[in-house]
């Protein structure tokens, strides 16, 4: 084909991730031939988005502001911290609206093999963080995936003897389901972890 | 979270075709904490397409000239039209090195459910297209499924009784292959289509 700026669009979108060869092409080709408007809001989102997102100073989720909305809110509770991987693990929580306190998001997790390592989900600004004398319990709410289990062990091990409580997430059965269903590594912790 | 532009990042990539809103979140966090250069690209590689990518006036496929290179090229055979349903597609054909004529790109399939009817597969222009007095064979190459053999039906219909001769891809069993691992009706079909 003859049209060059096809080609570096497919390219260009080769680099999302998840996105292959195939996929990209027919996402330029449907951009293309059926939703230019799309296309030309996609590339305004992008801009408007490099130029204007940054990071929290205190809790390091995407923000406008220098302060994110959370950590400016008076009613939180800010002597409880909930440590996540994410902006969207900090949002499944808040749908529960079982936690009224701040948070930090270390956007990403532990990933030695990835060339993740503690400096990369910001450790050292954790530990400043919950330095502020208000902090009195720290919340481990990393996924319950080997490289998130890895990261709060070692978030666990950096917090210790500073004299604040640690804690993590329950392991459990899942709220409404059947132990019959439910995978044995679940129902093992879940014996572990009983009240 | 606070970030206007991330939830508005987020609604332009779910215009992406197979992207949900799990994945498009996926992606703009990908882009603006780990490829903030990749988001860059993305959007100056949709402006450029946007702007710059036109269709070919006589085979339709995407080109940055008027007339695309393969239409261009004095080498090929322009008594030979091969037609096809997408850009995708030709090159597979180019890639065979099997047939030297010219192409008619319909830039989709007829899909009355969708919407898709003749005139959004340019079957005026294909018909004009044929009428130059050089086309000899129009080959029908569309795809081997219920739409591309449907669209490949009403082309042969509209292009009945020009005084042309008018062609499909053999069905048959694919090169390489075991009979023993060939489904049903490609056995089918290769029995009927036998040469
Ligand atoms: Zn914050
Ligand atoms: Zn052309």
């Amino acid at each position: 084909m003859s049209a060059h700026s096809f080609d570096a669009l497919v390219q260009a979108l080769r680099r999302l991730p998840g996105v292959g060869v195939r996929s990209a092409q027919r996402m330029a080709f449907h951009l293309l031939q059926h939703d230019r408007e799309g296309a030309v809001l996609l590339a305004r989102s992008l801009e408007a988005a490099v130029s204007q997102v940054r990071h929290c100073v205190r809790c390091h989720t995407f923000t406008e502001d220098e302060i994110c909305v959370t950590c400016s809110d008076p009613r939180r509770d800010a002597s409880k911290l909930c440590v996540v991987e994410t902006p969207a693990d900090q949002a499944a929580l808040e749908r529960t609206a079982a936690f009224k306190g701040m948070y930090f998001v270390l956007m990403g997790r532990l990933s030695p093999l990835d060339g993740v390592g503690p400096r990369d989900i910001g450790l050292g600004k954790l530990i400043e963080r919950i330095s502020d004398g208000v902090v009195q319990e720290v919340i481990l709410a990393t996924n319950f995936t080997a490289e998130g289990e890895a990261t709060a062990h070692v978030i666990a091990q950096a917090l210790k003897s500073r004299g604040l409580s640690v804690t993590r997430l329950a392991r459990g059965v899942p709220a409404g389901s059947e132990l019959e269903y439910v995978d044995l590594g679940t129902i093992a912790h879940a014996l572990v972890d009983r009240r």
